[in-house]
């Protein structure tokens, strides 16, 4: 049996196994989780012993842990690293799902729940084509490293340390990660640039408690004020960010680059049907593609305070929060631009109020060139998926890894991803894709099998 | 055994039967607590029932219903109106108790729990002194009606209703209403001013749905962002309400009253040591007695939107929400002030998000003279109570049926509060100090006793 009539004849089971793996609520973010994300990398490391990896271990880290496993019997030929997260982004808000988050469930050709493609479905493919391979060959045709991480949504906050400390462990010929998108349905991608990320809390004091806004209102702060009042002066008209220094680093896109990033197959209608907003606005100057993948960007992604139960309350609340995000883009440097942040937010804000403000993750941007030899054996792999020659993108998602392994190794980084832009990664209703999950098993088998001959 | 002898020997009851209706977690703002609700209504029919009143009646509403209690046996002599609320505030946040918002408990003095202060604790002052005129004496010496609602925190929204309906059976010579704070600790008080109150909800949708912060960031609008950008624009640097026309029916203060406030015995100290603030601030020009009772303001009482569990969700919500209300002092007129608001609102907003306006209830403003007979009665009965000559004051806060009522019969409205203003109204760790409840109910029967000969 060939290696395509194979995993073709597999498709339910490998179906129902994924479902499996999406049944685990193992979302990084929350505590009372834990169990569950153990037992996420216990699946992962019982499936990758199951597939025929000779070495398959759970280590653990100060948070999350780590699953590791090798099979490197094929001396002479090179070595893959496979990197991919077997956690997820918590679920909510609940109400908004068709099918509950952790219940996966299959509509109009599409696998609906949490981490379908982000990023469980996708570690599936890699675990379903390394299985397929071995079943039909007897062997790998390649040496091959798998480190599928359990911090991804949280920041990849043990992976560095976990690097420096098995560097030898991870040396590899080129790193391959699904992680990402493709540009479009029908477009196969692979992604050469990346948006790096800094994660911020802060909790802005007023009153030292809770206050009747009748008895005290007109003469006191209201940290919810405050609170907008600063994130009101963090943009300008202009859609830039006011922290000073903020764009200092950004290296300039060269006019190539620039160009060939206009002319991708990107469609702005499926941009807006997928969002849906009234309307759109974004940095002056710079089209959509643009200020998707090659500019920074500063957003909340979170605020609370007060009364949010039904009805009223009268309350001048003792505090307010705000959770917000930096993403990067080369050549910005995280911990540069963290204390640029903190810096323009004390300036900002009023001495009628305290703040605390936390740094919760911090991650580098990456783009690399895309001219070494396993590029094409992708783009051919691709092409015998998806019948479709695929293009190179950039994406404005952050994966910590690749960069810290880019700086580290200075090998090949290949992001091919299966997902699509509008399937709902990190928001209610999260979807793969079935054509992209089965093809891209077939894509990933050949993808392996060809590096052979590297 | 007199009036004082017969009070003096139930405290230790009336404290226990106080925390019985304390127990009853009549949260009017939140449907599950509707059976709450319910009980504490028929609590308080009960008591008024077991004090003697003739007719009781459960009146019920569109939302929570009202009791209505009444005792005409004193032929000739004043008809009384009293006026409080059953219902109290939510709870939350929960975690800054420091014993259980339903568990009532007593601590240096003082009794803790949700409505101690505001308002059944008050509610329970005036049964007590009924209940004991009528021990003592056999009958009550006025005619006493009595109106206590459960929509008081929602902003009275039946209320008017059935004023309207119930005019001639309301009909009173004056209204009492015990809801309100002392001016201090030992200085008894009687109110003659209040804000009105206008509360208002507002979603704002950007995206139709959720979005991955990093594969959309800087391309489309955010409505946390939105929304800061909103309540930033709703103040000047002045802290002056930018709605247009907000302040044209303002009406002056006369430099008499001006003076006359300014010149109470209110402690800045006090005051910022209730607050607990770094700093302060208020509309430039008004002194902070001034700011909180003699003008208008727009508060922010809630805010939501995005993700607000622990660690990190690079989220860009569809929504954002936030709660917030305006104070409002005479002349100016809540109908007024919404469309005037509503239109602001509107007008700052972009094009590119959707904005729902709601309006969750309006109050009129109140201040009224206070030179009727009546006040010499409250003043002599306050000092009975307390040992103290009392202060007119205004106060922050809102009472919708003062107002209805005062429009509607023109009769003396007598507000004499037991509570204090760092009692935490609204806040966690409500209390009341045991010395004003139980010198209020000395107050308050001494007051009923006295006016048979106003």
């Amino acid at each position: 049996m060939n290696l395509a009539e194979y995993i073709e004849g597999r498709k339910e089971a490998h179906l129902e196994e994924l479902k499996e793996l999406l049944r685990i609520p193992s979302v990084s973010a929350k505590r009372e989780h834990k169990p569950d994300i153990e037992r996420a990398a216990k699946w992962v490391a019982d499936k990758l012993r199951a597939s025929g990896m000779k070495t398959v271990e759970i280590a653990p880290t100060n948070l999350h842990p780590l699953v590791y496993a090798e099979s490197l019997e094929a001396p002479g030929k090179p070595t893959i690293l496979f990197y991919g997260h077997y956690d997820v982004q918590p679920p909510e808000p609940l109400e908004l799902w068709t099918s509950p988050a952790f219940e996966p469930a299959v509509r109009n050709g599409n696998l609906f729940g949490r981490g379908t493609a982000d990023d469980k479905g996708q570690v599936h493919i890699h675990l379903k084509a390394l299985e397929s391979l071995r079943a039909v060959n007897g062997k790998l045709p390649v040496n091959v490293k798998v480190l599928i991480e359990g911090e991804e949504e949280v920041g990849s906050v043990s992976l560095w340390d976990y690097v420096k400390n098995n560097k030898a462990k991870l040396k590899a010929d080129a790193l391959v990660v699904s992680d990402t998108s493709m540009l479009g349905r029908g477009v196969p991608s692979i992604t050469y640039g990346l948006r790096g990320l800094n994660y911020y809390q802060i909790e802005i004091t007023g009153p030292s408690k809770d206050l009747h806004s009748g008895v005290y209102g007109g003469a006191v702060p209201n940290p919810l004020t405050v609170l907008c009042e600063l994130f009101a002066k963090m943009h300008d008209k202009n859609f830039r960010v006011t922290v000073p220094g903020f764009y200092d680093d950004v290296r300039k896109l060269s006019a190539a680059e620039r160009k060939a990033l206009n002319a991708l197959p990107w469609k702005a209608k499926d941009f807006k049907q997928t969002v849906g907003a009234p309307g759109y606005c974004g940095e002056k100057g710079f089209s959509v593609v643009e200020r998707l993948w090659t500019r920074p960007t500063l957003e909340l992604n979170g605020i609370w305070g007060g009364y949010q139960g039904e009805g009223a309350k009268t309350v001048i609340p003792s505090k307010a929060y705000a959770k917000f995000s930096t993403r990067l883009v080369p050549d910005q440097g995280p911990e540069k631009i963290a204390k640029l942040v903190e810096k323009r937010v004390r300036t900002l804000l009023p001495k009628t109020v305290s703040c605390k403000f936390e740094v919760l993750s911090m991650g580098k941007p990456w783009a690399a060139p895309f001219h070494a030899p396993i590029f094409k054996k992708a783009i051919a792999a691709l092409e015998k998926g998806f019948g479709k020659k695929a293009v190179f993108i950039r994406e404005g998602g952050s994966i910590p890894f690749v960069t810290q392994m880019y700086d580290t190794f200075k090998v090949p980084c290949v992001l091919i991803g299966f997902g699509l832009p509008d399937e709902n990664a990190h928001a209610p209703d999260e979807h793969i894709a079935l054509e992209n999950y089965f093809g891209g098993i077939k894509a990933v088998a050949h993808f392996y099998a060809d590096l052979a001959t590297l």
